[in-house]
């Protein structure tokens, strides 16, 4: 089996070597040519995958280690009967992390206690779940918008407008859709947004267009109780940079940006080229993930609860870094803007997922305490 | 024996108990009656020992647990043959985790080297003479200006002009003299502060006097190259509020406040004491103090060098937890604004010091590594 792979997925080697011989190229430059004989092709979200890519090639499986799939021609890869995989949820608990960590800055910022909060999700999908799965299980109260989801499942949602209504902290994690049943294309627009509650913080780590961003800003410059905290842009690589200084925290596109999320992607589409193949899995994600530089963390078990989810968030990630590195990088030249944009995320730095982080304690933790490592997902190691 | 002691001193049963009785009272209640027939007294800074307090006394030995000694009537207790002592230093570390973790929230907002920065500490005795060892021992350039030492010592100082000109940090720490032949008070004045280098960090955690407040947030207005971090304030517990606005990190006079600085204080006495005694000391500060909540951390011996320098800083003390309380309380009203800074010294949360933390590796460190955390002053464990 001849494989035909972007070299930018990370442990290509270590997962897919077994298939058979590997042909790396940089995504751009996956043409017809070099799939001419190839079984599998595995991408990232460069590479189009259509008809004129794979025509006349033997190629009968697509993987790609991205969760969007804008760059496959699905309804193709159908009639010409070829199998394909995307890593749904790979990056989700990145986002997660990120979301945690920007809620304990605006925490220490206005000295309010994150557990007296209450909090509204909406979109509650690969990230909004997970979210919304850590949030209550540390004890919070959430309300959850998710009209799609409510129409098949019944069950616990609310309005949106229950959300801007109730919620101290709102949390966007919709997909973009500009048309069907749920649209979200400014689904946070200028009459939305002026109905916010007073000292709202409102993320957005889904898409930019998800809040009209022109309204957002002429908002922000009325109330200076509202917090944002924006990751996504309406026009990104682009990015106003009247809107990104009235952000607390303002980031280039990178919550879910982990290693661990870059990995899991493809380890999620080697599962599903097993399963393809009717083939048992040989390799697991744990035994290929590096180390992480943060192995444990050891505490007293005397440790304040509060004290302790925020070392713990922070010592893995706080998202202040990558909004000083953002900040530095708003010229006033949008060229050089949409640039160094690209280049943050490009060259992005280490950062690994609180779900690898080891915590130990010296005596027995409450059950106060191991509630909460469970609910963030760290790992609880026996003290030696 | 009997003992009168400041009931705020920590420790105090577990130190001084062997002794003899302990009356305990709030330090403000301490006077002629409460010593009558004491043979040791204990303060803080805020009870006043002098003759009028003492005399027809049978104190012997008066100890503070603090650095200062403004309180003391030393003058009277030479003549009274009364011996004393304070605790020199005993909050000076405190001091330097306050700086280090200052100059990672500069060096992340900047993006900036901090290994690439010449630094030029003023007044090198307890603290700076701390500070000092910790960045030379990191291998970054340190020039040091103390007049008085070098009149003593000779050797390697600058003069404040050279510092001035050559370093790109500069952190004071002098005392506050307002006469004799090095006076500190407004030493940095209008002409030095204009002298200052492009892009240069300023850092004030000595006494507020020392820099020319007015002049300071002048020049901040006219310059944004330049960064103040201020934890002491010309008039305070009065804060000019735009100052503070100006600072890249404003506190109120709270670098020191580790916990492990005020046991020391208590210990450093106890010592003192005891030799006065000609006993010999039956406690070790080790094995009163009270675990840190954070313990211990364990990383991999793959970590960068300035990753794993600032994680341990961070996980100890990050000073935009204060820096947020602190701004927070700046109410237009000064009577409230100087009532908040006191009690925020009063109630000021749980903080430890960097060198009670253990690091340990999986893996053997590279030497690099080694010689960061000896320079930093963690205590590094062989990994289990
Ligand atoms: N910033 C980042 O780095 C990053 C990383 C991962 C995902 N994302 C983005 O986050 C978003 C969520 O990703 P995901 O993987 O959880 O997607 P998902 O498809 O798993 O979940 C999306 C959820 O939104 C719900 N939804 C759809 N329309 C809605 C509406 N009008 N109102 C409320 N809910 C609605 C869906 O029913 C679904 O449950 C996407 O936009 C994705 O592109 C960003
Ligand atoms: N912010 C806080 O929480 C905190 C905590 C501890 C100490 N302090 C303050 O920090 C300062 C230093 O404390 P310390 O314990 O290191 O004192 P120290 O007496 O041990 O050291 C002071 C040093 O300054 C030098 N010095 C005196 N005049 C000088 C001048 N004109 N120029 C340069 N150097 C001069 C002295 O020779 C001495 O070496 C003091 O003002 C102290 O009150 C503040």
């Amino acid at each position: 089996m001849r494989i035909v792979a972007d070299e930018n997925i990370p442990l290509l080697d270590e997962f897919f070597a077994g298939f058979g011989p590997i042909m790396r190229l940089p995504g751009r430059s996956i043409d017809a040519a070099a799939v001419a004989n190839a079984d599998v092709l595995l991408v990232r979200s460069v590479t189009k995958v259509d008809q004129q890519l794979l025509q006349g090639s033997p190629v009968s499986f697509v993987g790609t280690c991205t969760i969007g799939t804008d760059h496959l021609d699905l309804e193709y890869f159908q009639q010409a009967n070829i199998a394909w995989s995307s890593a749904p949820g790979c990056n989700a608990r990145g986002v997660v992390d990120y979301v945690l960590s920007s809620l304990l800055v605006l925490a220490e910022d206005q000295g309010v206690d994150l557990s007296r909060r209450t909090y509204g999700i909406v979109g509650a999908g690969q990230v909004g779940g997970r979210l919304q799965a850590v949030l209550q299980g540390l004890g919070w109260t959430v309300l959850v918008c998710d009209p799609p989801r409510q129409s098949i499942e019944g069950g616990d949602f609310v309005s949106l407008q229950q959300i801007i209504s109730d919620c101290d902290v709102i949390s966007l994690h919709t997909p973009l859709d500009k048309a069907g049943e749920h649209p979200t294309h400014h689904l946070f627009d200028a009459e939305n947004l002026g109905r916010l509650r007073p000292g709202t913080w409102l993320i957005n780590a889904s898409r930019g267009p998800v809040i009209d961003n022109a309204a957002l800003r002429e908002l922000l410059v009325q109330r200076d109780d509202l917090r944002a905290v924006l990751d996504v842009w309406e026009a990104e690589p682009s990015v106003e940079v009247e809107l990104a200084a009235l952000c607390r925290i303002a980031t280039p596109h990178i919550a879910g940006y982990s290693l661990d999320g870059k990995l899991r992607g493809t380890a999620q589409i080697y599962s599903a080229l097993c399963s393809f193949l009717g083939q048992p899995e040989q390799h697991r994600l744990e035994d290929l993930t590096p180390p992480a530089w943060l192995a444990q963390m050891h505490f007293d078990a005397s440790v304040e609860r509060d004290w302790l989810i925020g070392s713990l968030c922070r010592a893995v990630y706080d998202p202040r870094r990558d909004d000083a590195d953002f900040r530095r990088s708003l010229f006033a030249d949008s060229a050089q803007q949409r640039a160094a944009f690209d280049a943050l995320r490009k060259h992005y730095p280490m950062r690994r997922e609180i779900t690898g982080l080891e915590v130990s304690f010296a005596g027995p933790p409450s059950a106060e305490l191991v509630q909460a490592l469970k609910a963030l997902g760290v790992v609880t190691r026996q003290a030696g």
